[in-house]
């Protein structure tokens, strides 16, 4: 059904990591406090239109930016590449596939230079550079850590309508698929690709799009992540977590989902695994195992499940969304047309009766609620 | 309305804390499996009809017995007096207050002597002793600590319709309140009372009664709470969380409620208070604050709410129920007629409005939706 | 040898917990950046002479004073009593010891009212109040919770020369002697006393004495400890560490030591547990054992059995010091006199050997060479 | 003064990581209590002579073998290459390098294919291989964890007389330096190097060699490792302990250092920092900073510095020594002729005076004392 993205005749460009997403924040002041005063990400430099921040262990000028702006949007996932020229090559990359592309010696922003932008197949402001201002790497800072603090950003997560097809087109960009969440019919509902050797550097989520998800930064240790709800429960701030803490079955992490003042989601999240072998196994994931997205079959609410953020074109304007077409991973999993598991000979003995949700009551804890 | 239960003209016994709950179990080894195979408790004793339990620190012969038979419920809630005498005392005591008193001067369980059980006026059975075998404190034994170890038992939680008036019983039992939650017109859904320094040795929590609601054991840190639910995913018995973990406003401890195979509800609880001094500052929750259960505003399950279990009277036959009256926390806080807010001041410009859950939205998570 | 304190004809006060230590410093400034900015305890109260200092779960005025003055000492160990009377009843015992006491009704410090104070028979300024203003409880306040929070005021320590003398006196002002060091002869080298039910709320380590050990605050994670360690180190003061992080043997709780500005040493603790009962089993630790004071066998640096504070008497003076005759903990464990054991088998077969430090290489790691 | 290894005209291998040690050891059946009963790695397959282990996370057959041999020493330094070509890259490598080469196509040890071993220009026996048999991750085994689980393997530690001699080499093999320890006169005491994207997969330490310093393995937290001290103690096997747990300056992370039954070191290690972009800023410490081994200042004990293990040739007897020439880390910070301060500027002031470690006593803690 879905055209495959065609594969260059050129090198794809050798991408280390994700390295920083461009935030548009409708009032910079709240997200500020939010970002700076709450979650305790350091100020690298700061403007009255923009604010540049990292985390403790970066040496990069920046992790995230926050630049004023007229809607709530994303307008770069930004890519480090190994050398200049892989920025060269990133620019004949998605020239030879027709995507707009921008390229700027001087940088599109403060602390990086030669760099490249375009809007991907999939619709997404896709940025690479090599080029950077090095910063203090602040690991070593302990008289500046919060109790929650960020340590390093760790990936991007994208909703977009046909998983296969970005999987595909991501390959050929040179990530690697570490896991993935699909039914016994063989629709893929979401996969995780890396470049650095942990279980990802962006996911492709199914859904509308093309949309941003989240970002996600990682702290030391899970009670980090703990300290951080803790702390927006002092400052009644609780409604910005929207769902966990808790552990996830896919890339086996601990995770918090929060929602920043414009709504954009941040995930924080530690302890995956290495997966930097080329050899390493894949992990597909049953999207009817109720321990997929939470080890502990905590359900998932819906709101993580249908919103995301418009992503802008190069000219600053949000992109159009494509619908899904496949089945949507809520609405099998949870609801009168869908079903979760605990234990899949539980399932298996019943699968019969998954015609609704009626008998779904001693399968699995509460997302038959949502 | 309810009728105040009397004082006694003979002295209170003077309790040290919560010792021991009886549990009765339906399939003991079912029961034996969750208790000791998968949360780690440690076997004093057992034969084929009963299994001691005892936790990391604790140096008396259990904290929780599993006996098989006929039907799940409570057999007793075990407090330890200072003194022989005090048995004496908590006899002398109950007996002019009427209720049903059986004196066993060898004990009524393996390893604890001279004892006396109670129906008390809440329809609760409540056992008292000093007398008991001492065993070994495997505080050092980290040979034995597995990633989720109990170290203590921390607290009992019952269920009752009449909350001032069971409070009111507690206080003269020699209880102190620490914490309670209540509304503007001053219903008190639920109270927090102590004789050891912390929150509580147990909670009176409103509903229809008597019934008990959870038995509650620490762990040393928060990862350990973390760690048995890694657990519970891991052996496909992630359907034993029943809510968590999170922060618990109320005590601002860490918590996880789990259901046994019979559907105890269990707590694993840490890092409490200091609550000794006599004029410990009691605080006070408004029961529509989203906070007060769960710090984070996570929303609490309903059956969280509604299930308990039921408790034997001293003949071993299940006490009948009386039912609450007062308003119900659920219901004056998630739902067509409740509501809950993160910012009392949000709530106030909208108080106008709290007809109905229509306009709910904004001011909480996902209690709404429960 | 040593003369028994008497037992005074009145009752002894009843003693809740060990409450606040008012620290003599010689350069206020510098003593308030290590408590404050490096330790982060939470001013309550603040002039040109004296901070007032308390710790995240405290409600009552201050748990630690450094009040500025000519030289280091320690002005005041300071007990909180259950009630005004408790206070009267300290005055007529200690009036009835013969020794220095001073009754003030508008209390000695800020935020105290009606106190006490004496010096007590071993040469100890000892303070007992009941009135204090309570300020807020910061328990839930995670906006201002750091790294290495301190939650609890947790103990003293005292050095004296006898301890059996100095036990005898305090279980006849009310204390329970949890857990001591002593060796086969009987000789006893430290105890541990408590009245709130944890481990302790004081401890007489044997030595030249009266003098002050140090003053302890709990966290509530080990991880907490760690971060102090970390900070201290990015802030270049890592020679602040005098000894730890360590799990002690005695106590089980997780510790550091460090010493202030002035040389005063503080700990930092975690995780010891219950003893309330009055049959709380006492821990007797052999001296030799090397894992008695640091559960991992790391050795204890000298300076931490030589070095203490100076104590004042009531008119702010020096009290002078008694020596200890009974044997050197260090003594007898390290250096040419002393041997230390991992293993209590592997030592016994030595026995006849331990004539000298020479063959001691085998059973224990570090501590023959300090 | 030394001659430096001459480079290779064909390309190094393309080593992804450093992927397990093979042991020997001289009581297997000792050796396999300590790393499996005690420490909890995992059995992947064991014979009357071989143990083969593997950590949590690990899908390769093993990480560690403990062969059952005369002496306790080093068999293979075992490396994982990127493809079949890259092991038949590096047999090429090593034999225009006139090293012993030794290739096996069905593998050394079980579990592992094709593989090749050298014994490297520094006297190390290398092997690098791809292809292995892939096993359980056992990441998701939650059910298998202990309190001190060990996740991954993390790198090696080799000792070598002539540091920039040895990393000189190593980056012509591939690998790049993340961190090193130098004088203000150039001499090189130690560096650390990686392939995969973390602080090292090896480091080279000065000293009389070639020899194992030691074998490191991962745990999530912290408290992982504080776990494994813990029950170290229960076992009464402290003195297993020789160093640690601590901060490490170097590497940032967590770290405890253990000796086997046989003396082998092994380190436990936690939370080091991405390194994986090309122009990742190299740190380098001044020997004489108190805090670059530990950032707490806590001394070294010397038999760290001092001992290591024995490496086999590929015939399997023990490579002789060449002994270091240049300074030694431990006479240059601590001892008569050795210094080391907490704050240069402390240290600056002072030059003049370091004749002698008479008046070193104001600098650090306690490192002049060992």
């Amino acid at each position: 059904m879905s055209q495959t993205i065609p594969v260059p005749s050129v090198p794809a460009p050798d991408i280390l990591r994700c390295a920083y997403m461009e935030l548009v924040v409708t009032d910079l002041k709240k997200s500020r406090d939010f970002y700076v005063d709450v979650l305790d990400l350091q100020v690298t430099e700061e403007d009255e239109n923009t604010v540049y921040l990292r985390s403790m262990e970066e040496f990069i000028h920046h992790n995230l930016i926050l630049r004023q702006g007229p809607i709530a949007a994303v307008a770069a996932f930004s890519y480090r590449v190994r050398s200049p020229e892989d920025v060269d090559a990133a620019e004949a990359y998605y020239r030879e596939l027709g995507c707009p592309v921008v390229r700027k010696k001087e940088g599109f922003v403060a602390g990086i230079g030669d760099s490249v932008r375009v809007q991907d197949p999939l619709g997404f402001p896709y940025e690479f550079f090599y080029e950077v201002d090095h910063v203090e790497r602040l690991a070593w800072r302990y008289d500046l850590y919060s109790p929650g603090a960020l340590v390093r950003i760790d990936h991007f997560n994208q909703v977009t309508p046909d998983v296969p097809k970005a999987v595909n087109y991501m390959e050929n960009l040179g990530f690697r698929v570490t896991e993935d969440i699909q039914d016994d019919e063989g629709t893929v509902y979401a996969a995780w690709m890396r470049r650095k050797p942990t279980v990802h550097d962006t996911a492709m989520t199914g859904g509308d799009g093309p949309r941003m998800h989240h970002v996600a930064f990682a702290t030391h240790e899970k009670h980090n992540i703990l300290a951080i709800c803790d702390k927006l429960g002092a400052l009644r701030l609780s409604d910005a977590i929207e769902r966990g803490p808790g552990r996830h079955g896919v890339s086996n992490a601990f995770y918090l989902y929060l929602r920043d003042p414009d709504g954009h989601r941040i995930e924080i999240y530690t302890q995956d695994y290495y997966t930097g072998d080329p050899d390493n196994p894949r992990v597909t994931w049953d999207v009817h195992d109720n321990q997929r997205r939470d080890w502990w079959g905590n359900p998932v609410v819906p709101s993580w499940y249908t919103d995301a953020s418009t992503v802008l074109d190069l000219e600053g304007n949000p992109v159009s969304l494509t619908q899904r077409t496949d089945d949507s991973e809520m609405d099998v999993t949870i609801g009168a047309d869908g079903f979760s598991y605990t234990r899949r000979e539980d399932a298996e003995s019943d699968f019969g009766a998954h015609s609704g949700a009626d008998d779904g009551e001693d399968e699995f804890k509460l997302g038959h609620q949502l």
